[in-house]
């Protein structure tokens, strides 16, 4: 049974949550984003205050908390810096796929586990991944060949496993478990420059790589009815950071608008300036209730989750882009320069929308689901 | 009296300014942004070219456009690159001033020209400028004394003049022509990261400088108006600019979206993507209209001139963060590499959007006229 009450741990992991996102990530977030990655004892920190665990399933060592406590927490360090949490190796979107399939052999059997769990998430099947790679499995004996670039992915030098989801030629689902030592890849990292630079984004280039049977963790509609579930589990996740982020944006305007002077009365009294501010906090809010709301219905196994899961990043990623846009015009001539945050805020906003599918990318999945009919009557998610 | 129709000279510099946006200023965007100043032979072409004299009066060997012509040239320029155009020192706002007070004997008797004309622009009288300065005008024996900093102005490090707009402690209105040799300043560069950063923005630092008595061009209602109009002039300017940049992210996302492939099809064919292209054509469509509505209600000496201004630029400041923010999304994961503009095209519009007065700055602007009246009731502006 899920509870959708924190418990006392949990409240007490959200206080600590709080707490390390204000005091020692958000200093340290200008540092991470010159050094391209996350500062080892940061690292170490959030490693042993469990901040990796969240998602991963009990017998890997992890927390298995539900989604709502789940949102809740990366909303607290999403608020202290979104490059920094997406720096974090733990909280790799691999994580969810892992939850899901705690029955499966191969997973059981694979050096999975919470301490070094550098796994990546590679989405070939869904529209979004089809925006910037290039990717073709192959049918040969004893398995498949993969061909091609993977569009960016997070700590991609990093990983030394990564769960694919692609089509084969037929058009059947795979869920693919490879291991670098397997099958080889080459990580393209580019000159990634708008935002999330602590996250070490990179594309994943596979050469004619041959990828043995033992290495498909589902096919057909059982890997289709995975990759839902999975994405549901990860856009959450996601779209929860993004309204941390916008959070921070959110509450850091209020403050400069309200000390800020000009013609001797804060600027934050000023209708241009409240409006707008009241425009950003209502988007903030909004979306915040519609993560809570997708996190809550994939907790209770909802038929409608994959949809909830949907509109929450769909709306997340306008309110991100729009808070932090926002946050840059109204601190004016510090609003993009590197001493305030709001500039590098923005640039994360626009680099994680990037990351997790546009909103062009969502209006197509939502309105193939409504025309279709399928928002409304779908059958039960569960994974045979 | 002003030609609204183009002369076949002013067609030659169309056609020329649309040639060398796409074949000089283009392919050096991302060079200009590394050296962080525009390459020394493209300032040198630009020059030949008369593009830094477009808005300049003629006895400063200047080609004294109607804004009509200058709208459309600024948009070709601002279509190979904005943060090239913003680096060409002769476009620098102060034209503006010159141009408006050609019969003013100081400037006549200033070192002002064309050749050597690097003049900035300082706006310590609307509220747009009070959002990043602190600077401060005291009555003193035979002048003032100025203290402070200003918000940040482009090519802060390179003028040897500054016009400067300013309310002193009695809430008069004062237009100075300052002279750093007269009234020493110093650059606080400041580490500017978001974009634009071939134009070299930085503030300008004033410490208990006397400003003598002669440095005064306009005081008191005379002043006000001048500065209206002046602003009309650079608003309108900076607005066709954006619709430039809009231009070149919109057209870079069609072409983009017709090529790329997903199922089989371009991608334009998704709806989501379709429905949201079409969005930012009418956008930089309706926008353009409005830049060019206020061109011609300047050029004409119109009433409702200042009103038409500000609503094309705080129009154009939406349409060109909308358009960017887009395009970046529409590439996915080609979005916010460095191999493609698109991300620099984001980053220059919301750094262009913060030098030049942010949404909630006009909104208050046009809400306060509209309450007031003023927009519809306004004596002609003349300069006494």
């Amino acid at each position: 049974m899920i509870s959708f009450r924190p418990t006392a741990e949990e409240n007490r992991l959200l206080q600590t949550a709080r707490d390390f996102a204000r005091e020692q990530i958000r200093p340290q977030a200008r540092l991470a984003e010159e050094l391209r990655q996350v500062p080892q004892p940061l690292l170490h920190q959030a490693s042993d205050l469990g901040f990796f665990l969240l998602e991963l399933p009990e017998w890997m060592d992890g927390l298995e908390f539900p989604l709502t406590t789940q949102v809740q927490v990366l909303e607290e360090l999403a608020y202290g810096d979104l490059g920094i949490l997406q720096g974090f190796p733990g909280t790799a979107d691999a994580s969810s796929f892992f939850r899901l399939l705690s029955e499966n052999p191969q997973i059981k059997n694979s050096q999975c586990s919470a301490s070094g769990c550098g796994f990546g998430f590679l989405d070939a099947v869904s529209w979004t991944s089809e925006w910037g790679q290039s990717l073709r499995l192959e049918r040969v004996a004893h398995g498949y060949e993969l061909n091609g670039h993977s569009q960016p992915i997070r700590l991609a030098h990093q990983v030394a496993g990564i769960i694919a989801c692609f089509r084969d030629e037929d058009g059947e689902w795979l869920v693919l478990l490879l291991h670098q030592s397997e099958t080889p890849w080459t990580v393209l990292a580019g000159d990634i420059r708008l935002g999330l630079l602590a996250a070490g984004c990179g594309r994943i280039s596979f050469d004619a790589v041959w990828v043995p049977e033992h290495a498909v963790l589902a096919r057909g509609e059982e890997a289709q009815l995975l990759v839902e579930q999975a994405l549901s589990r990860i856009y959450i996740r996601q779209a929860a950071a993004e309204v941390g982020l916008a959070k921070a944006a959110l509450d850091y305007t209020v403050e400069y608008t309200a000390q800020r002077q000009a013609f001797g009365q804060p600027i934050a009294q000023f209708q241009g300036v409240s409006f707008l501010v009241a425009d950003m906090e209502m988007e903030q809010r909004a979306v915040h209730h519609l993560v809570w709301r997708a996190a809550a219905a994939t907790d209770l196994g909802q038929e409608n989750a994959f949809q909830y899961a949907l509109e929450a990043i769909l709306r997340s990623h306008r309110a991100v882009s729009f808070v932090t846009n926002h946050a840059v015009q109204l601190l004016g001539g510090h609003g993009f320069v590197q001493e305030y945050p709001v500039e590098k805020w923005m640039r994360d906003a626009q680099a994680q929308v990037m990351l997790y599918g546009c909103e062009s990318q969502f209006l197509n999945q939502l309105g193939e689901r409504t025309v279709s009919g399928q928002n409304y009557n779908r059958s039960t998610l569960t994974v045979k």
